[in-house]
Formats: C-alpha cells, structure tokens, sequence
C-alpha cells in the first residue's frame, strides 16, 4: 500500500500545508467516511457540515474554509483538480510486463512496440501499429492498418475494426465497439440495400471511450472524435459524427449521424441529437434532452419533463396533446373581452 | 426430453389437483399455442377467453376461474409463479462438467472451486476466487483480486474488472461490464483530468444482469447491488449507485452516480435517474421517465409523453414552448373578468 | 485499388451516361470533398450547390438536375441506390480464406460448411450448423443447435446462445448478444422468482444487426426478426418481440417485451416502444418517440419535446405540471363569458 507524507502529498500537488507535514498519509476517502491515516477533500460547500466531524488526518480545501477547520489542511485553488491529483498517488496501478502473450495472434506485418502489452487470446491483424507503452488487455480484436499511439489502455475485450487511427495517451473500456459499420441503407421500393461505408474512425489525443460504446465509422469521410473527449458508458456516435475538443458525453447518449458537436460541451446522460446537425462550442445539454435543431449559441439546454405522481402526469399528457386548442381558447377569449375582431390564432 | 404426469407437476408446486393425475405433460405452453400434452397457465384475466378453445392437456389457474374451464387443472394462489417453477421442470439445463478448460488461463494465485467449471479462452487474474458449482462460460475475463460466490452463472464473454466482490447465485449474461472505471474528470480551464476510480463493485445474492449491461467501480467508495436484484439488457449503473434488494431495473434505464435507489423499487426501460438522489423503497417508475429530484414516497411515477400524429405533435410542442405565456394570460383574463387588481400570475 | 471507367459504372447500375464513358474512376466521395478520379453523387437537392464546384470527375443525378451539371453524369432514377451500388464496387472487401482457424474450438458434431471460415479463439458448441460462405471472425460464442445460414457475416466478439435460428446473409456486429434469457420473473411478496426463458429466437434473411445491440430469447415461443430487417447499434428487442419484414431501427431503440412490430416500419433512435403493443405495418417514429398504446394506422408518430433553453424550460416544464388546472380554468372562462351553467370541466 502506498504511504506519502503529508508533507510530500503537498508538493505533489503544489498546495500550501497547514498543520503538521510529517503526518502519514496511506489513502484518500470522503469526509464522511475517512478513517484517521487518510486525506480528504471538500468542493461542494453542501459538505461542509463534515469538516467538524470527519476523522480524517487531513483535508484538502480552499482557502475560504480554512477558518472552518482545525485539523491539517493543504489549501488550494480547485481541491477536486487536487482530489484526482492525490487520488493517482494511490491509484496503485498493476506493473504490467511489456511483452506479447504468447496466445496473442498477431499477424506478422503488425509492428508493436518493444514497451507495448499485448494480452492473452488477443487477435491482431495486418498492418495494424501499436504505439510505445500501449497496454492491450486480452481478447481485444484490432483490425487491419489500425493505428494505435502511446501510452494507450485497451480493458479486455475492445472490438477496432480496420482502418482506425487512435492518438497518444487514450483509454478504451470493456467492450468497446470502433468503426463498425455505420447505420446506411438506401431504400428501394420498401427494400434496403447496404451502403457500404468506406470511411474510417480517427480518434485525438487523450480521449476515453466509457465501457460497451459504439462508434461507428464514416460512410465516405471518417467520423472523428477530438483531443481530450471523454464518453461515458453506452455512447452511440453513428458514423460521420465529429465531436470538438474536451467535449464530454454521459452515459447512454446517442448522436446521429454526420452531426458536429463543438469543443468544450457537456452533453447529459440519455441525450439524443439528431443528424445532420450543429451544436456550438460550450454548449450544455442537461440530462435526457432532445435535440432536432442545430444549436448556435453556447448556454444551458434542456428537454423532456421530469416525473409526476402516475394520476397528475395523466391529466398533464392528456392536456399536453390539447394544448393547442387550449391556446386558440385563450387567444379567442382574450379577443372577446377586447371586443376585437381575430385577425390571427396565434397571438402568443 | 422432460416427461412428468400432472399429479407430479401438482406436488412439485404444492397445486391442488382437479382432473385426471396421470395425464402426462411434455411442456409448457401459452393458452392460445399450447398443444396436447403441454400444460398451460391463466394469470392476466384477459385472457380467459382462451380457456374454452385452448388444446393444452391441463391448466394452471385460481379458484375462482375454475368453474370457467372443463379440463383439467391444478389450482393456485399465484398461476405466474407456478408457471416460472413449472417452467424449471423444463428448462433443460445442461448438464456443465466441473473444470478448467485446457485453454483457460488461470493465474496460480486464483482459487477456484472444484466443482466449478472455467470456460474456454478464459483468462482469471491473481488471486481471484470461484465459489463451488459456479459456471464460467467461454471468454470471459476476471480481474485480480475478484471474487464470485457460489451457484453463478456467468454466460460467455463476461468482463469483471478488479477488486469485485459478488455473492451467490449470481446470473450475468453475455457482453456485461463490471467494475470499469466511473466517469469521474477534475476541469482544469475547460480540460478533463481522470480522477482515478478507487472504489470497487459489491454485488449481492441472486442478482441478475442483463446482457451488454455496465455497472461501474465506485470513485472513493463501493458501488453497490443489493440482493435480489434484476438488471435487464444494455442498463447503465454509474459509479457510487446504491441500489436496494428486490428492486427490478428494466432494460436500457440508467441510473447517474452516487444516487440511492431503495428496495422493491421497479424501474422501467429506458429511464433516467439523475445523480445525488434517494429514490424511496418500492418507488415504480413507468418508462422513459425522467427523474431529477430524491422521490421520498413510494408510488407510481411517470414522465414523457406519448406519441401523436406527427402533425398534432408538432402544434402541442409548439405551444410547450409558449406554455408560461399560455398560463400568465389565463390569470390575466381570470382577473380582468373579477375586476381584480393584479397581485401575482402565478395563480396555479 | 480498385479503379473502373465511367462506361463500366454505368452498365454495372443501369445509368444512362452522358460524357466521355472512358474516364477512370478510383473512388467514390460527397461532392464537396471529392477529388479529380472520383465520382459522387446528388440525392438530397440541398447539395445542389456543389454541382458548380465539385471536382468530381463525374456525378450519378436524376434526369432533372442534368441541365445543371456541366460533367460528366450518369443519369439514374433513385441516385442514393445507386450511391450504394457504385460504393460496393469501391469497397474492398478483404477476401478471407475458408476454414476453421486451428484455435477456434469446434465440437465434433458441428456442421461447418467447407467454404465457411471460422475465425480465431471462436467457441462453437455441439450441433451448431454454419452454412456456404459464411465468415465468423474471431471471438465468437455459438451455442447448441444454433443455426446460421450462407453468406453470413459475423463481426468479431458475437455471441449466440443455444436454439437460434438465423437465415442467410445475415450480418451481426462486434458484441450482439442473441437469445439471452428475457427479463421474466414472477414476484411472490416483494421477491423476484426467475423464470426460464424456454423459446428461441429466429432471424430471417439479409438481416443486420448493428454492434452491442441485444435480441432475448422467447419466453415460451420465439422471439421473431422477419426478414430484411436492418437493426442499428445499442438496440433492446426484448423476449417474445415481432418484428415484420424490412422494418428499420435506428441507435438506441428498446423495444418491450411481446410486441409485434409490422412491417417497412422506421423506428427513430432512442425510441421506446411499451409491452404487448401492435404497431401497424409502415408507421414511422421519430427519435425519442414513447409508444404506450398500440398503433393501427400507417403514419408518422412523434413524442418528446425537443431543448429549450434552461431558464425557458424550467417555465415551460412547471406549467405542464399545472395543465390540467390551466384547462380547467380556460373552460370556466369560456363559461362565465357565454353565461351558461357549467356541465363539465373537459370541453376540449
């Protein structure tokens, strides 16, 4: 088990230590449930009523509640930046031996690097390319001209058909399907006829893909996924999607086809945006909502109305398909006191 | 093939036997497709109708339908339950021999039971352990540190990630992800730092997975699924969720970090639970329902609503985006109809 | 690289060719990003634009927008058909040698076609049959008595429980699970009793079925794909479904348990559809769609509404919660201006 000073924890992550520095640190918890040896943080304020209570050695917080703590403390700017700094000290990551397992079958065109891991029962196919310190667990399955950079992570059991280009430092969870074939049929009299899709899936720098994701590959151009995305578990991006820069994207959301998402949005769980669509840098989407229309303006969106006890929501669906005829009421009815005459029915 | 006269079948489930015991009975059936031979059962009282036409040898049924049927029958107090047991009787298992397949690759420091079966292309890490009659089918892959009760079943190609801790009598089918890591970034001036994922998955007895579902590792702490537990196909459960025993999860829902979801709850498809909440014990949410707040009273719950026509559809949406002027007009007219002066307009 | 003259792509898709039939063409390409050798197309006339800009060396159009491309055109009636038509010829195809790869582990009773390949590391149980020309790419899980017919293609890491029946020129992508048990428990005070999921699932012809989606297994008869049904990424088709000839359906889409689907049906992606449902023959849902009742009329159908912006939405979504009041109140102004007595409170 890992054990850092206080003190040394500190440095680390550039904090100014208040308290005793020589104090043994041997793991990080919540403040409620920190047992005494382990470091805690606080960043949501809601918190805060733990910091009088919580048995562990030492927090980490801003200076703003400070004065609110009597115990060790290591003050700084973002503590939940400090959080995941302190918490890849006791990651205590598995040493994985470089090396080929010897029931890896990879084709003998297939260039990995010396510092690379290929795990048991692997297939790895022509042409494909792994970069230096690249861990592939067992069963994954790369195709042909795949190109994997450094430092990746590939769980057990990833999926990347041929012709995928993957960056430095890029993590793959179990599961992972990359570069099947995107959803493209055309109709002939009622009957559908596969469209070959001939693009490719290019994938930045520091992206990671959340377990049983799906990202298609392009028709004729590739789909795209910048630096630094972050998808969530049971993504879906069907083929010609390009997702801007530090976009992240939760669990279960779907983009269709040939849509562009921006840099730097947040899209909520169970979101859907449609295809052949737009979103701008910076936009959030709040959790399940549904997008029809290009968005052009970075803000908060949202959609879909959250429960109601079963016998109001009734009344509420009932009068929702209504509500038309419920506007027209209120416009004519608005009139009539007016004693105007009705130029038009939508007034609002 | 199975073979079992209804006075068997009639003691098997503690039924009350009306007719002939020496009818024998190949299988079950539905009422409406059920041939000589078979048994069949009426639970959903509309389908009663099928009672007078339908050729199966004997019918599970409650008293009070009995005098509705002429053949014969074994009566019950719950004919779906009986059906699920009489349904055992024919399910057929086959029979697993105990063992390691030759091609699996079993880490030394792992444990595994003499009566469990390990599957081809298998890989178990170190120090994992198998509880006795636990059946691991082909490709699957274990982490270190991991441990599976007794009376498991693991279907092909199962990925469990370190550091899990499942009990007895677990069912986890094809494709699942446990323990993969949460969806947990520090933002760092619009960049996403991972935050290690410290945390396990605890896993209680006689819980069922549904195929492709991902259940993730806990950021600090577990992750945790109560006994009893049923997750249906392509569930997300996110990182610190904490679900109580006997609470059903149907197909597609996801359920957002740290939320605590009590016992007996029943969860429809392709609902979404946002994060940080507490849902009380046997809270029952009809599909795509959309829940952003903690409910503390069990009941039914509903949102979204259904399909119309699309060009209805379109009016109604329309006007949902002009519902608070639609309302603020009615208080208007509401009030100049009183004479009244105008205090507020929010009057509902 | 596969390369064709402009005479050859047209005899090869019935195109009448207008211009020089001896250009050589290597690819195929949107028309705004192709380059001088390659050849694309214009179906949706928002493209019309890229006709005066486009390199392509030839163009597939419709007879009336010959007038506005001065190339070379091959003049075709259905432009998107034939897109998929000429991308075949481009595709690539890799040619895979027949045979079982000396890893895969194949029971002696199965029936392997001589020309069907079996990839690496698959596992194919007892009395499994694989038709003509069928390819299984590595990593695959074929239970008993399953069948698959000719021409099939199967991406690696599917997995097909026992008693499936697929037709021929089926294509299934990386992490399908079919004829995993369906979500069926019969309750007994609060606790979940499972019930063995004893029908099979049958897929008919030129069927695909896109990555990590998942078909259960029937509860007591088969669950039924019909043929030419085209499933995208992430779907849930629960135990019992039926799902009519040629019916498409997009990411996402869960379908509940025992509903029948008709057929050339166009489901959106994200849709939901409730259990025990009919939905006509050619109805068509938009994404995001909620279906709670049956649907007997050919249509298009829609539900959800789409983002808002937050601020805008909080007011929308806190007055569809007061609906039925708002009603209620239009209806008595309605009243009080006409002076009658009111009879009821539903006049919409």
């Amino acid at each position: 088990m890992s054990h850092y000073s206080l003190a040394a924890i500190a440095e680390q992550i550039a904090a100014k230590l208040q308290g005793d520095g020589d104090i043994g640190i041997t793991g990080i918890a919540p403040l409620d449930s920190a047992e005494p040896g382990q470091i805690s943080f606080l960043d949501n304020s809601s918190y805060k009523q733990y910091l009088a209570t919580t048995k562990a050695s030492a927090v980490i917080l801003k200076q703003e509640f400070v004065a609110e703590y009597r115990g060790a403390a290591l003050i700084v700017d973002n503590p939940y930046l400090s959080y995941a700094k302190v918490a890849n000290l006791f990651a205590n990551n598995k040493l994985v031996k470089p090396g080929i397992h010897p029931t890896a079958i990879v084709d003998p065109s297939a260039e990995i690097a010396d510092t690379a891991t290929v795990g048991a029962y692997c297939v790895i196919a022509a042409n494909v390319r792994i970069g230096d310190y690249t861990i592939i667990e067992p069963h994954a399955y790369i195709g042909e001209q795949t190109v994997i950079g450094p430092h990746g992570y590939l769980a057990p059991k990833v999926t990347i058909y041929k012709n995928t280009t993957i960056g430095q430092k890029v993590i793959i969870h179990s599961g992972v399907s990359i570069a099947s074939d995107g959803f493209g049929y055309a109709n002939d009299k009622g009957k559908w006829h596969k469209i070959p899709q001939l693009g490719g899936v290019v994938i930045g720098d520091e992206v990671e893909i959340g377990a049983n994701s799906c990202i298609d590959r392009g028709a004729l151009n590739n789909t795209v996924i910048g630096n630094g995305v972050k998808l969530d578990n049971l993504v879906q991006i069907a083929h010609n999607v390009i997702i801007g820069e530090h976009t992240a994207i939760a669990a279960c959301a779907a983009i269709a086809g040939s849509t562009k998402i921006g840099k730097y949005c947040m899209i909520g769980g169970c979101s859907a945006i449609g295809g052949h669509l737009e979103i701008a840098d910076k936009v959030c989407l709040t959790g399940k909502a549904m997008v029809t229309n290009s968005i052009k303006q970075p803000g908060i969106y949202s959609s879909c109305t959250g429960v109601q006890p079963n016998k109001e929501w009734h009344k509420s669906v009932a009068r929702f398909r209504q509500l038309d005829k419920i506007a027209r009421k209120v416009t004519e009815l608005e009139r009539s006191l007016k004693n105007q005459p009705i130029h038009d029915d939508s007034s609002f």
